[in-house]
């Protein structure tokens, strides 16, 4: 069976004033009545999943387990890393954690955060690239692009090794306009989804070749863990492990990593702007949530997400977010630029990031 | 003593969301420290004023009676209206009221809602005007334009009849823009203020001439009216007289008006638009108050009157006003149509307006 591990330590403010510090956009609902976290372990449930494993900050771990026991997902374990250090320490924990139980069957490895609407699509996938992750290879999913995007990184695909499986000839970090569009003529560059597929034993091998401070650390602090019912808290020693993505650490450095193309729709809901795009509009293109009036207003995000009345009149392509205690305003191509507002807030002693 | 009459009976929501139906402007801060009733209490205070009476309607003697109180304003009486029937009926029971105590000084007549920032230039205009009112004739003061305003009225100004007063030739109903254009081009044209000062028995007199059903019905509900401590409530014939503007019933045509021209500031705060212009702006042309964060937001007026942090980025003339339970957010010269909004959510039956 494959093991679903869910990375749900983020804490990002690219949709404030939804998303806090303290509520990421995992635990929100953005895109229908589930929140990210819920729809991703929806995502993966089913005969051929094991029960998940969620790995997380100690201060969500109440929000994990209300959200999950919500939609009857009992989780095998969660890992409460006692300080966030990216994603390589975050899954070589969790590879420690299945091989300690003597399980060394894939782990799917999966952002809590992401929005895949077609299950269905996703599941195919995984099932595809099972046979070459038995064989010890890292598959990642790799998202046909639907437009030059400059915000996501590119994987280039190579010769195929299966129907469902491709070489990868090299990782690209998010690239200019230009490049990105000659990404898309080109047909054999993906979006690198931040999805992954591979034996624990696998993943740690090469995480030993590329980051071996990492693979000693994590190694450390997991045998120093403690448990206590689903919970499993690795030592302090985490603390002290590099902060470094799985890429960086090891999917750009390594032989055995493979890629799986996939043409279903994903995003991952970075931006006010990216939502928008995910939900259905009107046909004035409106996205309007709650108790919203909007007169003479077109292809904008309007979304209240507490009891308040927002109206709005004659404005073109903007967002608006209305929570209890903020609101933000701005142009759908300026939405990213709410990570200023979030620094000036900050920087101001506000509670309210 | 000139007896300050301020008309409070109004429920404007021009100003939503901040001003509602129970809870209208002239009790708001609107510009300064002070709500526009209050520093219209202010603006007639003074040696050569009495105590002032304020007309207002049942529902709002508590406000009424809480902002005077705040700014040391002892009503010498407070009418309330049983029903909201215009102008000319509020002033006549006023005229009624100082006739029935055996004063026939002048009524300074005054909408509770206006913003005249120098309290000292209107006090020397009203103290210019006096001599003219003691004989007999209804004076009115116009605002010299200051731009082709389409929502007000105009007066034309005739011949002098001392340094400060001038015949009227005629009023104009809100003129489209050519009009207007002329009329400011003119020199002879001003916006007709809504401030009155005349003796109760001169203009009982004239409202008896040109609209004799007005002061018979409200003679009847005063003969029959209530009082207890400062409050004068009068008889329930009040609410069935005619619904009727001072202008329409008696200004209009009467040969006994005369104009005051005047050229202080002023302003009806009847749109957010007016309200930024009253306002000082910063080196972007804008006003921020309350909890706001403006990033690349130029000539625009952004308010949180509650707790809320309100961030802007990358508008130009917009108006954002944010309250506890309503929010509205349109281009400067659209806002005016908040009444659409008001409209619209009355019909969906809110009771936010």
């Amino acid at each position: 069976m494959i093991r679903p591990v869910i990375l749900s330590g983020g804490g990002g403010t690219r949709l404030w004033p939804l998303s806090r510090s303290g509520n990421p956009k995992q635990f929100q609902r953005i895109v229908g009545e589930q929140s990210l976290l819920q729809a991703t372990a929806r995502r993966c449930a089913g005969s051929a999943f094991a029960t998940p494993l969620i790995s997380t900050g100690a201060g969500q771990r109440d929000s994990v387990i209300d959200q999950l026991e919500a939609i009857g997902v009992t989780p095998v374990a969660i890992l409460l890393e006692p300080a966030a250090r990216n994603t390589a320490p975050a899954i070589a924990a969790a590879a420690h954690w299945a091989l300690a139980r003597g399980e060394d069957d894939p782990l799917l490895v999966m952002p809590s955060d992401h929005s895949i609407p077609d299950a269905a699509a996703f599941q195919a996938a995984v099932a595809a690239a099972v046979p070459a992750a038995l064989e010890g290879n890292l598959l990642t999913f790799g998202i046909r692009p639907t437009r030059a995007h400059t915000g996501y990184g590119y994987i280039q695909a190579g010769e195929p090794v299966s129907e469902a499986v491709r070489k990868v000839e090299r990782f690209v970090e998010k690239p200019d306009g230009e490049c990105a569009a000659a990404f898309v003529a080109d047909g054999n560059y993906f979006w690198n989804s931040g999805i992954f597929l591979f034996r624990p034993s696998a993943f740690l091998s090469e995480l030993k070749r590329y980051a071996p401070d990492v693979t000693d650390q994590v190694e450390q602090a997991m045998a120093a863990a403690a448990s206590d019912a689903v919970f499993v808290k690795p030592g302090d020693a985490f603390g002290a492990v590099r902060d470094v993505s799985i890429d960086y650490a090891v999917m750009e450095h390594s032989g055995k990593v493979l890629v799986v193309p996939v043409t279903f729709a994903w995003s991952d809901v970075g931006s006010w702007d990216a939502v928008r795009e995910l939900m259905p509009a009107d046909e004035s293109g409106n996205v309007l949530q709650g108790d919203v009036l909007a007169l003479d207003v077109t292809n904008s995000l309007i979304r209240s997400d507490s009891d308040v009345t927002v109206a709005v009149i004659g404005l073109d392509r903007v967002v608006c977010v209305v929570t209890r205690d903020a609101v933000f305003i701005a142009p759908l191509d300026r939405a990213q630029d709410v990570k200023k507002v979030v620094e000036e807030l900050r920087a101001r002693g506000s509670t309210r990031t």
